[in-house]
């Protein structure tokens, strides 16, 4: 049997195709990711599919997360998961079909009477997918632009929020990641030469920049663009973050540049912090399964900071699988229904 | 004789003509506007600059603000006030150019010595053309990105501050404004049904949008680009609003959006207020003259909660001229350099 998962974002569709042989072992895993950004092109999401599809037309069942759906081509959430999911139903017609929502797997029609339930539930996909590593934990994961804090008590997540709204304020989303973060979110000042100075409300730097300067990421793990177009190199993130303040590399010595750089990591730092304390006081919980993008350990330290034990998800899955774990959950999501016993995280 | 006044910022260039007879008496003003994008048409700016002075070519003195050299097409600050300068001298090779600095009215020669010296040195400008309203007090401007909070005495500037970084640090310069702001960068939370709700860092929703909601602009008003390239009507500006926190006009009440809306208008009154605090407590003065981009009365709430006596600046020139005021004050400074007694905030 071959199941397709994917993932349909507002920039990637992720896809991972499980072919699984009637013993219910394992036969092979491809991994794929097609780009498509949904904020214009929404119209091209079936071709995207199709192309996806093509890698292996033996697959039976398809099973899809969403959170394209908050893309600016609609104008609101339904209206995102209608005409994404009816994309997708059309060009699988002949298979089975499921969506990832907060309820479990769900059909077409049950997607049509509760739209909202599959809205940015994407994380109920990884979810599905990590849940083996550790019954009871906090799992944590930075990303690009955000990072998850999911609490899981015997397999199953035990959120408090489920829209992304309820979660920014359960702690439970910080919109806060390693590359695309405008850092005059992160702070409204820094110092410099000593002195409070507040910054620049321009997207003139991101999260990227200050990661590439602390090589926590090399250039290329940059993979967003630079909010100037230009490169990539040392010497261009330090330019951009000098114009957070107005300044430039005539007028900041590389000393003071780094100082600034440190104190915006141990901010960002503190804003991951700020979401776990919510979750750990709610829950209880004392162990974290961490992933964080690059090297930047902000997870990590987060986590230290309240005297967590901490599980590093490097130990159990490639940092390949891990870009599409959010797929590989909800091909998971289906195999539970199945009774099968499979457990993916540890096949990958 | 004639003078023009210009201010090249990095999306407009800002002119003022002004005809001036043998008696000191002024027989005409003149004032244009100029869009022209820096950070990627500045070899256009001769182009611009010759567009400009075409109407009216008796002109015979030419004084030149700038803040251009921040756009993105220059890697340094000086990069840029060179490459402007030298386009403004061979663009009017034949007439008196003149440059505002910090220091005064410059030639090309200074220039091209102390670069820096003019680099952002437009509020010099503007505080010469204003600081005939009263001799001792703070000129607050907030526009659609920036506000300046600058202390006068005796009709001199006293900033403790000069380049834009100094300035983000004295409270002189701070970086929120009526229209471009990412709302973002004023909030890390707001409250959502009374819940402290974290808020995401993407360019959803800008101060236009907020100062719509609460009527401090017009639709007309609302002269920027919209972040999601969408309309400008009240149900836009609320959807964007929605984004801030992932959410959207299905998932939120009118009345939650305006109580959202209210909070971060809060914070920028507060953001303006931190400024001026520190403005008032280091000159002792206790008057300033306002400007509030539309009707948003954010500099008179900040001016009034700290006591201060308040001037409003609509007293004395109209909307029209108060936007190019930094041109009429470049040409104000060459008028005291001649020795007339014109005082052009009296006379537009």
């Amino acid at each position: 049997m071959k199941i397709m998962g994917l993932d349909i974002g507002g920039a990637n569709t992720d896809c991972v195709i499980i072919d699984i042989n009637d013993k219910h072992e394992i036969k092979s895993i491809q991994e794929y990711k097609e780009y498509l950004p949904m904020w214009k092109d929404n119209e091209k999401l079936q071709e995207c599919l199709i192309k996806l599809y093509d890698n292996d037309s033996e697959i039976e069942v398809i099973c899809v997360s969403m959170t394209a759906e908050l893309a600016d081509s609609y104008t609101s959430k339904t209206e995102g998961v209608l005409d994404i999911s009816k994309k997708v139903i059309e060009t699988f017609s002949e298979k089975i079909v499921k969506f990832v929502t907060f309820n479990g797997l769900k059909s077409y029609d049950e997607i049509l009477k509760n739209p909202l339930d599959a809205a940015a539930a994407n994380w109920i996909g990884t979810v599905n997918a990590i849940k083996y590593i550790k019954n009871n934990c906090i799992f944590m994961d930075m990303g690009s632009t955000t990072t998850d804090i999911i609490p899981l008590k015997n397999r199953t997540e035990i959120a408090s929020g489920h829209s992304d709204t309820e979660r920014l304020g359960t702690g439970e989303l910080v919109y806060t990641g390693m590359l695309r973060t405008n850092l005059a979110t992160i702070v409204h000042e820094v110092p410099v030469k000593n002195i409070p100075t507040s910054v620049s409300s321009e997207l003139f730097t991101i999260s990227a920049d200050i990661h590439r300067i602390l090589e926590h990421i090399t250039e290329e793990e940059y993979t967003c663009t630079t909010p100037d177009g230009k490169n990539k190199d040392l010497t261009s993130c330090k330019r951009r973050l000098c114009r957070l303040i107005c300044a430039d590399l005539d007028t900041l010595t590389d000393e003071e540049i780094i100082n600034i750089t440190k104190y915006i990591y141990e901010k960002q730092v503190e804003q991951v912090t700020q979401g776990l304390i919510k979750v750990v006081e709610k829950t209880g919980l004392t162990s974290v399964i961490i992933c964080d993008l690059g090297n930047s350990k902000i997870c990590y330290n987060a986590a230290k900071k309240l005297g967590l034990d901490i599980i590093d998800i490097d130990e159990y899955i490639s940092k390949k699988s891990m870009s599409i774990i959010t797929a590989i959950g909800a091909v998971q999501m289906y195999l539970e229904e199945q009774d099968t016993n499979i457990q993916l995280i540890h096949c990958i």
